[in-house]
């Protein structure tokens, strides 16, 4: 099945558009050990969501030790729903042989359905990653941080005049025939989600930036649903899974807190059925 | 010392501007082991070289015994030479909490003198690899692959008109003192070289694709030699590393490769002077 199919499959059987980041901050968790940290969320999310996140940059952060924790938190992902979409958030980009060892590495060794990738490389970086049937990418095109538009806002001429984000946004779907290609575009700005929406009607939009960065999340929903109400995913991280130190309250209040958001992007959805009959 | 410092020092002590590429590619290596491969290439041109460069997605692509080899090679050249610069190849990119662990990742646990970033998040991702004193970053400006010109050649309005590459370099020295920063610059492109030279003096570049991918190495010298006759370094890999699959000829071509293009370089660095007297 390719990669947009499965993940379209894994919202309408979760009924959740929820990506919960896995993203152990050393500082903020309550215990020590990666995998119990990551464990414990998982046991009380696993129903709640689409798709799970792990950010690579704080397992290596960790050494071999947290790389090895990463592993074991995929497989256990795998264990307990293999319909559960996992998003290898690595936002690699290289060229030629070496774009192809990162698709090795991500698709073969870490066993994820989806990578992030930058694109500043070109086009010509990504097509490794095509390669896998039933893999995938989400392509960075525009993100939460405030210094982004630096490079994504510049203005281009290529047939019309649009934004650098806008561009990358298209270039991608000259190498992919929508089947297994998404695009990154932060909660931070919810016009922008709308913009990429708007252009391209079925990509998957991946998109941080809600809950601890502070993202607009019915403005977001609104941007991001497409004509078949599938086809995005919000992903929140910190504030989900360090809401609390407590490991006596941890599994309620961690769970409490996805099946929240969960409820408000179905609600958000539901709200925006209602006003367009 | 400063990130600059040492790499000018690390030229000087060498009489070298090679740096080699340690790319474990797994069908090219006459060894299976990654560790012992390294060694036999480090041991015959450890007194040619100012810097390694391991691209990380290949011990990437080998799991956790690859991420095992790479922390033996990194310590492995610290005591043979602690002078010889390392950079890690790494490429990476992303926001705030994120950029900070990829630093801590990359200069505290793999020990790197040098990791190469990618801009198109924005200049605010940058900067906590900047709060590192000692070390540095390598930003990818304009690469070696022939899709590059797609983004890195679109052309953008500043004060003046430029392309994106050249932007993304002029950003590099709003965020720095010119301490800590490099750019990175294809060799299949001499003429951007030499754009990125004139522009900024003093700027160490990192130029990959000579050798394998047909860079034309006195164009890039010429280009790249800076005032002071410093700051820059020439990156070949395959070509040095994988000139025989031999393991007893393995020594002595890998280190006739590797002084043939020291010397290269370096004729061509007095080639110049003689021009320019």
């Amino acid at each position: 099945m390719s990669m947009v199919s499965k993940l379209n499959d894994s919202i309408i059987k979760s009924k959740s558009y929820l990506c919960i980041g896995l993203d152990p901050h050393p500082n903020e968790m309550f215990v020590e050990n990666v995998f119990d940290f990551n464990k414990q969320i998982i046991d009380v999310t696993h129903d709640l969501v689409a798709a799970y996140k792990p950010q690579f940059a704080f397992y290596e952060a960790l050494g071999i030790s947290g790389l090895q924790a990463l592993k074991e938190t995929i497989s256990y992902i795998r264990n307990v729903n293999p319909n559960i979409i996992i998003i290898g958030d690595a936002k690699r980009g290289d060229i030629g042989s070496t774009a192809k060892a990162y698709a090795h590495s991500l698709f073969e060794f870490w066993d994820v359905d989806i990578a992030t990738v930058n694109p500043y490389m070109g086009m010509d970086t990504l097509l490794p990653y095509l390669e896998y049937n039933d893999r995938g990418i989400f392509v960075v095109c525009r993100t939460s941080n405030s210094g982004s538009g630096e490079l994504q806002n510049l203005v281009v001429f290529d047939d019309e005049k649009k934004k650098l984000f806008e561009f990358v946004a298209d270039l991608t779907f000259g190498i992919s025939d929508g089947s297994n290609v998404g695009l990154v575009v932060g909660a931070t700005y919810p016009e922008d989600v709308k913009i990429i929406r708007e252009k391209h009607p079925q990509v998957p939009i991946l998109i941080p930036g809600v809950g601890a960065q502070g993202g607009d999340l019915h403005a977001c929903v609104k941007g991001a649903v497409d004509s078949m109400g599938k086809g995005f995913l919000i992903n929140a991280s910190r504030s989900i899974i360090f809401a609390t130190k407590n490991p006596v309250d941890y599994p309620n209040i961690t769970r409490k807190r996805a099946l929240e958001l969960r409820n408000a992007i179905n609600e958000s959805l539901q709200k925006l059925e209602g006003e367009s009959v």
